[in-house]
C-alpha cells in the first residue's frame, strides 16, 4: 500500500482529528502515513490513543495555514505550512498521495505549484462528492461533481476534460465500470445554455471512453441520473454549497426540535433510519472527501469540518486513489482525446 | 379592485385547477376575472362548484400550448391560444394584468411579444420565489430569486437591473420597505465569480435606493440573509430545480415510508409541524407564482402544478402588484439608473 501524506494542521478539529484518523488507519489497515505539522502536539496526541507506530511517520513542519486566510498571499508567507510541505513530501516521492482538511483554495494552490500538471490538461478541478438516490444496479451512493470551485467560468474544452477526468476518477475509486456522466444544464435539449454548453454537449455526445447520458437539470441532482456531474466552477460552487446548506437546515431542524420537545425525540426515535438519509447529506465523517484533479499526483480535499473517522476514510480514499494510478487513467484519456 | 385575465387552458391540472381558483376568488373578493379558454369546458366546470358570476367573464380561445411545447414553433403556429389571448387582452386594456401556469417559456415569448417593455431595460426576467428561514424581523418568508431561465448568462448592468427590479416588486408585494438585495456567487469577496461578477458587485454597492447586502453563497439561500437574489439565468434555473427537487426528495421519503411502515405513519404525526417546515417548500398552492418582470404590464406565473388554491393565491398577487403599480415602480427605478 501507498504512503500518504497527512497534513495534520488543517482543518476545523486540527490537529486532533487528524492525528487520530492517521490513529485509527495505522492500525486497521496496511497503509503508511506521513503525519505532517507540529510535531510535539502530534505526539501528544499521539500519546493519549491507540496506533501501530510502524505504519506512522511524522514530518515536521512549523507553520500553519487558516481556514479563512488568502489562499495567494498565505503560500506567499508561509513556506512551511504544514500543507506545503505535505504536497513537497509527494513531489519528492516520500509520499504517494497528500489529504488535507483546511484551507480549500490554498489546496488547489498548493497543488499547482508542487505537482506537474497531466500534459494536455488547461485547467485543474476541484470535484466533491454528495449523496444522493439511486436509480441503477452498482451504482454508488455518491456521486461526484466538478468543477467546485477552481474554476469560475470554462468553455467547451475544459468541461470535456472535466467530463474525462471525472469518469476516470469514478472507474477506479467508485468502481464504476462506466460512470453515467452528465452535463449541469437549464435543460435537457442539447442546444440549451448557451454557446459553451452547447459544444461542450455536441462533443461529449460523440466522444469515445465515455457515458455521456446528456444535460442533467437542477432537479436530477438529487438522483442517481448521473454519477459524474460537469460545470463550471460558479455554477458547481453554488449549487454544492447549496446542497450542504439545505441539508444542515434539516438537521437544524430536527436537533433544535429534539432538544426543545419529547414529541420530536419520540418521533425522531421512530423515524430514525429514514432521517438519517436525510442527515446523511452533512455526515462528512462517511464521505472521505474529493479530488483536486489535473495533476500527475493524487490529492484528496477533506470537508473542513472533518472529525478522525472522516480523515480516516480520505486517507482510504487517497490510497485507493494512487494504488489504482487515477493520474495515468486521466492522463490516457486526454492522450486519447487530442 | 383590477381585473385580471387567467389563462384557464394552462397548467398540468389545467382547465379545473383555473376554474376552482377563479370561483373562489369570485366569492372571497372583489377581483374581477376573464377565464380565457374553451368557453364550453369552463362553463361546465363552473356549474359544479359555488362562484359569483358578477366577478367573472369568460372568453373563449380556441387553441391550448402544451406544457412541453417548443415556445417559439407553440407561437407561431397557436395565434387563438388562451395565453396569447389572454395577453391580448391585457393589452387592449381589457385587463391589467394577465396569470398562467402553462408553458414557461411561451409566456416569456407572449410578454415579450404582446407587452411594451419599460424603457431602458436591457432583459425581461423571470422571477420565482421560495419559502426559507426567516432572520429578521418583518421578512417575508418568501425570498424572490431571478433570473430563474429568461436568460441564460448575462452582463453586469442586466445583473443591476436585476436587482432593481426585483427590489421593487418585493417593496410593493411583499410589503418590505427596504429588501434585502444579494448577488449570488461563489464567495462573500466582492472580486470573486470574475469579471462580471465583480462588476456587478461594485456597481449595486454604490447604487442609491437599494439595499444591497452583498454576495451570497449557495447556502446563504436557505437563510435570510437576502430577500432578493439576483442572478444569470442558467444559475438560477440549476438552483430552483435543486431547490425543487430536493423538496420532493423530501415529500417521497416521508410519503413512500408513510405506505410502508406504521412506524413512519406514527412518527409523522408526532412530527408533524416540523415536517410540515420540509414540505413547504413543494407547496406551490400557497405560493401564488412569480412574476415576469421587465414589462409595462404585470404577468404572473403560477406553478405547473398549481392547484386551484395556488391559482388563487396567483390571481391575488397578480391583483396586488398591478393595484400598487409595480411597473411603473420598476420604470423610476430604472429611470434613476439612466
Amino acid at each position: 500500500m501507498p504512503t500518504i501524506a497527512v497534513d495534520a494542521m488543517g482543518g476545523d478539529f486540527a490537529p486532533e482529528a487528524a492525528v487520530e484518523g492517521v490513529a485509527s488507519v495505522s492500525l486497521n489497515t496496511d497503509i503508511q502515513c506521513i503525519l505532517v505539522g507540529n510535531e510535539r502536539r502530534i505526539q501528544k496526541i499521539l500519546e493519549s490513543v491507540p496506533y501501530n507506530p510502524e505504519n506512522i511517520n511524522i514530518v515536521h513542519a512549523s507553520d500553519v495555514i487558516g481556514m479563512a486566510e488568502d489562499p495567494h498571499e498565505a503560500l506567499r508567507r508561509r513556506r512551511d505550512a504544514s500543507l506545503l510541505v505535505a504536497c513537497r513530501l509527494v513531489e519528492q516521492g516520500r509520499a504517494a498521495a497528500a489529504i488535507s482538511a483546511g484551507n480549500t483554495g490554498a489546496a488547489v494552490l498548493a497543488c499547482a505549484r508542487h505537482f506537474p500538471m497531466i500534459p494536455g490538461i488547461r485547467k485543474a478541478a476541484l470535484a466533491s462528492v454528495y449523496p444522493r438516490q439511486i436509480e441503477y444496479p452498482g451504482q454508488d451512493y455518491l456521486a461526484l461533481v466538478l468543477d467546485v470551485g477552481a474554476t469560475v467560468r470554462c468553455d467547451a474544452s475544459e468541461l470535456v476534460q472535466f467530463a474525462l477526468m471525472g469518469s476516470a476518477y469514478a472507474r477506479r475509486v467508485s468502481k464504476v465500470a462506466a460512470p453515467r456522466v452528465g452535463l449541469l444544464n437549464m435543460g435537457r435539449e442539447e442546444t440549451k445554455g448557451g454557446t459553451v454548453l452547447a459544444e461542450a454537449h455536441r462533443r461529449l455526445r460523440t466522444l469515445s471512453g465515455i457515458n455521456f447520458v446528456g444535460n442533467v437539470e437542477g432537479h436530477e441532482l438529487a438522483t442517481g441520473r448521473a454519477d459524474v456531474i460537469v460545470c463550471e466552477g460558479l455554477l458547481g460552487n453554488v449549487v454544492l454549497k447549496l446542497l450542504e446548506g439545505l441539508a444542515e437546515v434539516v438537521v437544524d431542524l430536527t436537533a433544535a426540535a429534539g432538544q426543545r420537545s419529547w414529541r420530536w425525540r419520540a418521533g425522531l426515535a421512530l423515524l430514525s433510519s429514514d432521517v438519517g438519509r436525510l442527515r446523511e447529506l452533512t455526515n462528512y465523517a462517511s464521505y472521505g472527501g474529493a479530488p483536486i484533479l489535473g495533476f500527475e499526483h493524487v490529492f484528496i480535499k477533506a470537508h473542513g469540518r472533518s472529525t478522525g473517522q472522516a480523515i480516516a476514510n480520505a486517507i482510504k480514499v487517497a490510497a485507493k486513489a494512487a494504488r489504482d494510478r487515477v493520474p495515468e487513467e486521466i492522463r490516457a484519456a486526454i492522450a486519447e482525446l487530442r
